[in-house]
């Protein structure tokens, strides 16, 4: 799976029957990323038995206990386990204070560097990027400052057409030809057109984490033709009022944004201490978009959607 | 029970086995405290059924994260649970400062009141007093200052001799015989004698916490006749040296602590994750001291002993 998102808390503010709070695991093409870190990440990180030490760069939403507090925990443990590699740390400023504290009163040194990157919560910005993939933030309406993330896949490389390839190729043609170029020789001579020898690029996928949010159209433009959409969804739409004073969404925000953006698939999540049974807001978001599963702690959702499980 | 210790949390500083950091749930004639706070332990209060709202009391023995990373959520969930009761906090320093940062960055201004209680961990004090119990520190040898804690139930009222009361007796006289004291007329003339119509109080029990120490022996006398001993035992005797490193005990450390004070129990608890199977250390312990139990989650260890589960 390249493209495979675990979720590890699904619960919203206060934990209940069993449901841990906020925290999901990502690979995208061997990049393993954490998204938030509530209360006992690191016990589901261990109980799903996710290669924790892979993990280079975790993406905290914002300062509300429920989506960073496993993380101190994760951090002296990933030292107790000897980790040498960095950990890049992408969170809102405060939580490098938060971290340096208690650091500082467990007369701690860590084994490892962490490299802070505080953003803005309310700027949009490009947090990471690589050959592979990019990562920005998507500005979200709550209470505190609170960003969600866009992880988008960058293109592909081209597929070679093993039956039509020449014996005469060299490897820096296939390399061109992986690129989408055509290629050339030295005097600017077409040597192998690109579309003679290659099928295109597998598909390149896209998901967003919304973790806290009332509903917020400006995120639409942002999110047009998301494959995965992971959306809060805290509430069932009778409790609106409790949704609109506590700056979150209900089961029909989310489907309406997962409408507006035309998402592939939605995720829904952070669900109230109130429902133990989470059914009934599955069925209220199915009413408005079918493609919608709930976050369900351990089940892993992968893109392209079928070969979910 | 009166007296009832409820395990939430055994586990050294690094989760293993599904098993949660120190954590203790203690009560004493309608008391209810916290002991040590790890990470998850609100989660556990909720497994186990524990009546969150209750406990006024949590005693913080250091600062080292495996102690006390759950106690920001458990504060957070207080007060969305509408807590109004104040909560006293007795804890190292620092742990304020930790507390109000993350209080500040979160915007959080709490529906109760937190009472700070800091006290250093290397001077033997007493934290707590009322008619019915004292909490003393216990300076403990640790790689930071770190304090155990020793509960004493005060001694009990006498027992009145249903059979042997008299009609004339007023309410005033058998509060007196409650005490102890034998009551006399306004002219000094011996009315009853205590003991032709009471029976011996209920016996009053100890229970001491020993969270985080290597071999101790100055805290021997302070634990004389303790009748439960909570003692770490974090590796077996073959890791002796790493103990040492580690400022930790072996199953043989605490089994020589429980022997040297007459404990009338040992709970051995704070396993090494290298640990999955905890027979062996059972065993090692009771090679020298026969009444000792493993502290295993869920599972509650009363005084007297024979009423265990």
């Amino acid at each position: 799976m390249s493209f495979a998102l675990t979720i590890l808390g699904s619960s919203g503010a206060l934990p209940a029957f069993g449901r841990f709070p906020s925290s999901q695991y990502l690979t995208i093409q061997n990049q393993h990323f954490l998204i938030d870190c509530g209360e006992g990440a690191q016990m589901q990180l261990m109980k799903y038995k996710i290669p924790v030490h892979k993990i280079n760069r975790i993406f905290i939403s914002h300062l509300h206990g429920d989506h960073y507090l496993g993380l101190m925990g994760l951090l002296f443990s990933m030292h107790l386990q000897k980790r040498v590699n960095d950990l890049y740390l992408h969170a809102p400023k405060g939580l490098d204070e938060i971290i340096l504290l208690q650091l500082k009163y467990s007369k701690s040194t860590l084994s490892y560097t962490i490299r802070f990157h505080l953003f803005d919560p309310d700027q949009p910005t490009t947090l990471f990027e690589n050959e592979a993939v990019s990562v920005e933030t998507i500005p979200l309406l709550h209470k505190l400052p609170c960003a969600g993330f866009l992880f988008r896949e960058k293109q592909k490389p081209f597929n070679l057409d093993k039956e039509k390839l020449l014996p005469s190729m060299k490897l820096q043609h296939l390399a061109l030809l992986k690129t989408g170029s055509d290629v050339y020789d030295e005097t600017g001579k077409l040597l192998y057109r690109n579309s003679d020898f290659t099928l295109p690029p597998a598909p390149s996928y896209s998901y967003a984490y919304c973790s806290d949010t009332a509903w917020n159209e400006k995120m639409i433009d942002q999110l047009k033709n998301i494959d995965l959409l992971y959306h809060e969804a805290t509430f069932m739409e009778e409790e609106r009022s409790k949704a609109i004073e506590t700056k979150h969404s209900t089961t029909l925000d989310a489907a309406r944004m997962a409408q507006a953006v035309h998402a592939g698939k939605l995720l829904i999540g952070h669900f109230s201490a109130r429902y133990r049974d989470l059914e009934p807001l599955l069925i209220e978001t199915k009413s408005m978009f079918a493609n919608t599963a709930l976050a369900i702690e351990g089940n892993t959702y992968t893109l392209p959607h079928e070969q979910n499980h």
